[in-house]
């Protein structure tokens, strides 16, 4: 019943991108961060497992560590579970990202290119500690607090990193449901005072068979005005093993000013093609239409102009 | 013969510690330090081995590497042996951090809290050549040379991490014996002229069956006067699967000043609880009592002030 | 016919080097590149197989990342073949390295005394997409071209990084014939204007049986007058497991000036002893004749004199 895995990701993509300026590059970790990394269960009797997890990010295009230079950036836990649920300690994914991840949360897909708190600055956190319930009722409830970094009476922002979050993810026949709330104590580490912040995101698909809709709502803390965020997704089976998908959505209140014109629309084509289970070619376009202040897409956008990308690229998992 | 390994440890805690200010947070490596490594032997033919090991610390509270950010900051090297013995070449742990590691260098116990030489600066070096010999006499004997990095003449200290020590292991029925000497060229690169120092560390332990004393005792150079530092530890087997054990030391001179009030005293409360032989459950409990000039302690210590943590983990290897 | 396979080398050895001062240390990777690393292949079906390859290179004497702190600084890709070859995406070795690797490119051998482009600043690149053909007429060809890191409008210089490099490589017999191109778009990030630069190298092997012979001619773009490098090396096999080689160089133009006086001769001796099929230990020794003004060689080199160094190390592979 234990195990060990080392297993990982090598994504790299050719892809064409138009922000500032127009270029041509090579990309790494398009569809999935490429990674490596180990898992392990362990059952220790009684019911219980221990488990781990070490998942590092990287850069194939140029062999560099992603997350800021960290070797297990992607995550890093060990945990323990039994009938009444799963504890794990250390840096993980936040609830909230967990259900971003039924959107899609690859560079090119909305949540990206709208860079929405739980699937941004709080995608992962530090000093995590997350429960996982057991499926009741066929939901999996998620709660997580995380304790932020070395508090001590220097730290200009005594607060900052401190993080709760909850999911709550119902998965049922052709229904997947999932709703997560996220409160950051202080999203500004520089400022004084608690830069509090509250974030809401819902998440509903139906899968026909051939034809899976998903639709989605994002509000969250801004300057001033909220920013809300809503959209809508298709994804086409075609044979099998292709898969294309169109998306649109709403961003508004993109910098959270009173002003207007800080409003964008995003536009998104999928295509995957399986080569296996393991292998799979892609190709994505996403394009953005900003309003006059608003400054979303690919290689430094600038406000009010589109931006857009389309890559074709090669995963491979191991 | 021959076999490569993946291996590794995740452990993670929860702590409330106090010195400058009082805080609780997520640690990483208390009871171990988190790792993850590679190591191999395999047989040449002739009796000889060859051998490799390469370790990586990090801290699973961030996911960064430890040491400094090195790759396998915690060891590194590659090893022939024989009938008469083994020799190592490349980042190592000191003989005299072997013999500290018979009283325990957790996070918690009194020669990490106390900074001796052979489980702080240098508990591993660089560049070093080691010779393990076989056992004799139920004595395991090591000597250890390190080279120093890039000796060139730019450097303000020539001879900084030039470093020589031994130990003699005794282990014979009940009774573990460890003496380790140190000799360290040059313990500062900055100043010039040879900063020497010397140290010595001594360990007796006798394992009773349901209780096991360990007593050991460290003397060092300092600025002026010597540091020792001597204690007293007794752990208790409680069932199949639990060992409680309690400390206490005495040191002398922590900061070497000729002056009086640098003497501290350090008491330790531990438990763990094995809940399979890779899964472990733990409690730390200790408390600094520090004279009017020492600060030893967590969480940055005030000097003449007492300094403590509690902390509860899990320790999880693959 | 799919496989994940974990693997490295640790390499580590004594030198004794002389260049402006003398000195004795501990060093890594000197036969081999100390490395760990993952690599895999898939079978797709319809003849054609998915592999990827990330290798980490590091200092076995300090446990640090070597490529300046990149994790896979070695290599870092992901390809896809068939009966047309195989296209690999990510960070590689350019068609030049390879080549070079006929020759030898320990940190002994000529080609790392003296810094030949296709075995120095683009020995591997990032971005690339390389493209190995199938074997046609006993001959390997390849094909690379990089793309550059971000080449936006702030850049200094937009083409720093593009390169196109190829190699056809016959293997008959007891031959071996090497020849390589490359043309680097702009060597230099910081000037403005393209710096271009372009490289050939040719290396031909025969193969007696207890001789191999090797010979190999070098050409690149200086500030002035192009680099030569030109030798010959005698590989002898001395029973079953020892190599004993020599090899005599001569560089001419090694800083590119217009002026005399900046060649020099380079001369090698190697002796590889095999433990077994994964150990060898190895000794090496090289000197430089430098000319007045050229500074090749070992621990900061000093212009017009003689530098040398003198090794021997273990190579263990896993």
């Amino acid at each position: 019943q234990s195990s060990v895995t080392l297993y990982g990701v090598v994504d790299v993509a050719l892809e064409r991108v138009k922000g500032a300026t127009s270029l041509t590059r090579v990309t790494s970790g398009q569809m999935f961060g490429s990674r490596w990394g180990v898992r392990g269960v362990e059952d220790v009797g009684g019911g219980m497992k221990a488990t781990f997890l070490l998942e590092s990010g990287f850069n194939a295009d140029t062999g560099t560590l992603g997350q800021g230079g960290r070797l297990f950036g992607r995550q890093g836990y060990v945990g323990l579970g039994g009938h009444w649920g799963t504890v794990r300690l250390g840096r993980q994914y936040t609830p909230m990202d967990d259900i971003a991840s039924i959107i899609g949360t690859k560079v090119y897909d909305v949540v990206s290119v709208v860079p929405i708190i739980g699937n941004g600055d709080y995608n992962r956190v530090d000093n995590a500690i997350t429960y996982v319930s057991p499926t009741v009722a066929n939901t999996v409830f998620q709660l997580q607090y995380s304790l932020g970094e070395e508090r001590a009476s220097t730290n200009t922002s005594a607060d900052f990193g401190k993080q709760v979050s909850a999911h709550a993810l119902y998965a049922q026949g052709p229904w997947t449901l999932g709703l997560s709330l996220m409160q950051v104590a202080d999203a500004d580490g520089v400022l004084a005072g608690k830069q509090g912040k509250d974030a809401l995101l819902f998440v509903g698909a139906y899968d026909f068979g051939p034809v899976k809709l998903t639709g989605y709502y994002d509000i969250e803390d801004k300057a001033v005005e909220k920013l809300k965020l809503f959209g809508l997704a298709a994804a086409f089976k075609v044979g099998e093993n292709t898969v294309l998908a169109v998306g649109a959505a709403q961003a508004k209140n993109v910098n959270g000013s009173a002003a207007a014109g800080d409003d964008a629309r995003i536009y998104t084509l999928q295509a995957t093609h399986n080569l296996s289970k393991r292998t799979a070619l892609y190709g994505h376009i996403t394009a953005v239409s900003n309003d006059t202040a608003s400054a979303l897409g690919f290689n430094n956008p600038v406000a009010g102009q589109s931006s857009s990308g389309i890559q074709v690229g090669i995963r491979h998992r191991f």
